[in-house]
């Protein structure tokens, strides 16, 4: 019953682990702030730098890529992380910004995603359609913090084509969390092994968008009922914490239960966000509890951050030494950046500057890692759908096109004048 | 190097059990702080029921017992709580308060350690005397929040009683963890067989007591000059939660350093705690980040409800069938009762109640829980150092001199007047 001093090990282990991955993470994050850049390539790159140190001779940190505890506050971190976007994200809200922004959204999704699928189909023509379907899912994802930022430093944050690209970006979002429900739900259609991967029909792929559609419908809709009266009930709790306890709650098991449908559960803690809108919850700010963003905060803040710099140590750099691996970062990079070109059609009003709309969508982010992440983790016929060589490919493709951004934006805006 | 489907198996039974056992704990806390209790004693008592359904005949919970993810976190839970416990304790400040409290908790402290120590002795004379020092040290910290909060509801938050008894009580945590540190070095020493336990002299004891408080010594002097060099550097980071990030690094740290060292990692993680004082992060603050207190409290208020759920599923109610071992804590209780009315003997002033210091030092709480399961958890020869009926019987007692103290506590008060 007791494990006794095997549990003091795991203990020791843990937070000896978690205390390097936090710090580390941190400190990479700090460099890159410090260069004007996204703290999340930071830890990115700190990931991918711990992660090959074995390449220098140091193995002492090997155990650490396949450690399982790890892995589950790294999965827990990305539950967390998409929670508390879509806490951000305000339907509602979104649909006001205008049918410019979810144009320009759903362009920059569908041409990213068809030249993605292309290209991998391509350059790697045997690694089987679910692998090309999340390259091509992986360009999709608008990550805009880095825009933001930059825009705000133009002194650009209040034009048209700031609003038009956050706008784009919340509904970027959810059509790539959408996406990723569909192509999670085939995944596990194919692991359960009914029909081979090549034998999926139509049937099988509307079925499963069906399943997606309708878990995502229910979630949002019965949901948002069921929220209000487990609120309307929570609302009365005078225990400390009680706010942020059933709001963490029911993310877990919203994201359960779309792991139970065969859906990434992140997708799930995202519906679970949508659904929770302040609304919810304000009896109890009423009462002088802090807003759930501001409790999550803490606990996302040191999290989530060991997913990236997980997901940078499963970087191989050796893979670059190839010139076939590099050739397809490159090549997948330029898709990346070219198909975000095609949102600047999107945009309905005249005097907008199509071309800083383009440049603005181009950097991909926290969505599209976790993406590629699950791609690499999810296993078909015992192989990885995405192989090590593609993820390492396409984390290379986030990072180029992040630190991209700056420059360009700054070239585009300039143009307008 | 991919675990594939198993991780996400593994994630989904994490985040289920996790938002079951955090949705049980806040229940609990509710139930009992609507009757006037402490939180602590609702999640006990759910976790109590949780852990006891299979005499019911629902069996679906067993797992969680044994499950190593949720224990980990329960670990983890424990050791920020005391990180927490520590920051609050501002050492400076307790000798302020006195040589009144300093004498009240020494007194509080060995009274109920020799008492319990006899009495397990006296009636378990088979069990070994490490597991009598744990009974006994399990009876010494007292948990005055139930008191505080009396006291508060009386309007005698500010008289000098109140202010005697909670400076008592953190010179209680001090003094109760330097036990614990001895304690689990002596038990570690068993442990690695080199001296039989019967066999464990004065030399081996005074050599751990020596390593406990030089460990302790260090670490507040050499933590605190080290911690000071780190958070003058720390103090440029201008990334997003570097100050919560770097202050739980230092504490898992110091508590992995503990570890290491063969006391228990909550002891590290309290003396990480004292060190930080206010002063070490005070250029976050006025850079206008939140205290580390603030940005705990949602991380603490989440998990360490976890580690006392999963306490009280420990508790097998069927050992109470035993009068023996119902016997055992009602004696086990009422030398705790009595062990505390010592402390009133401590005070050096007159004109205070001291029935009324006595009765407000009587209720345990969390740091003898956590002496009690670290007794359960640790193995000498294979066998637990505390039995599972002894540690039912400790919890018990724990839950009963919470109970008891309100009542108590307005008589005597009342018969100041």
């Amino acid at each position: 019953m007791t494990h006794g001093v095997d549990i003091s090990e795991v203990v020791r282990q843990a937070i000896f682990a978690l205390a390097l991955i936090i710090f580390a993470a941190k400190c990479g994050g700090e460099l890159l702030v410090r260069m004007g850049q996204p703290a999340v390539l930071g830890e990115l790159l700190i990931g991918v730098a711990l992660g090959n140190l074995g390449l220098l001779g140091v193995t002492a940190l090997e155990p650490l890529r396949d450690n399982t505890m790890l892995r589950m506050v790294a999965e827990v971190g990305a539950i967390l992380l998409l929670f508390e976007v879509g806490l951000e994200s305000d339907l509602v809200q979104l649909l006001a910004v205008g049918w410019s922004a979810l144009l320009v959204a759903a362009l920059g999704v569908v041409a990213p995603m068809a030249l993605g699928f292309w290209v991998s189909a391509w350059l790697m023509p045997d690694a089987g359609w679910l692998s090309h379907l999340f390259v091509g899912g992986t360009l999709t994802a608008t990550s805009v913090g880095i825009t933001a930022r930059v825009l705000k430093d133009l002194g650009k944050a209040n034009t048209k084509e700031a609003r038009i690209i956050l706008g784009a970006a919340v509904a970027d979002d959810v059509i790539g969390l959408m996406l990723l429900a569909v192509v999670s739900g085939l995944v596990t259609v194919a692991v359960a092994g009914a029909v081979p991967v090549s034998g999926i029909g139509w049937g099988t792929i509307s079925w499963i968008i069906a399943k997606a559609c309708l878990f995502l419908g229910v979630a949002v809709v019965a949901g948002r009922r069921g929220a209000q009266r487990i609120f309307a009930y929570a609302a009365r709790l005078k225990v400390a914490g009680a706010l942020l306890a059933v709001c963490v709650c029911f993310c877990f098991v919203v994201a359960g239960m779309a792991s139970l449908a065969g859906l990434a559960p992140i997708v799930g803690a995202f519906a679970a966000g949508v659904v929770l809108e302040e609304v919810q919850y304000k009896p109890f700010v009423e009462r002088g509890e802090r807003r759930v963003e501001e409790m999550l905060f803490p606990i996302t803040t040191l999290i989530a951050p060991v997913f990236f710099v997980v997901m940078g140590m499963r970087v191989d750099v050796r893979s670059f030494a190839s010139a076939k691996v590099l050739g397809f970062a490159a090549v997948v990079t330029l898709v990346a950046i070219i198909g975000k070109q095609v949102c600047g059609l999107g945009v309905l009003e005249s005097g907008v500057n199509r071309w800083a709309i383009g440049v603005g969508m181009i950097p991909r982010g926290e969505v599209g890692l976790i993406f590629a992440g699950l791609g690499s983790s999810l296993l078909v016929q015992g192989q990885p759908v995405l192989s090590s060589t593609t993820f390492s490919a396409l984390v290379l493709m986030v990072m180029l096109t992040t630190f991209i951004t700056p420059p360009l934006l700054k070239l585009a805006m300039a143009r307008e004048r």
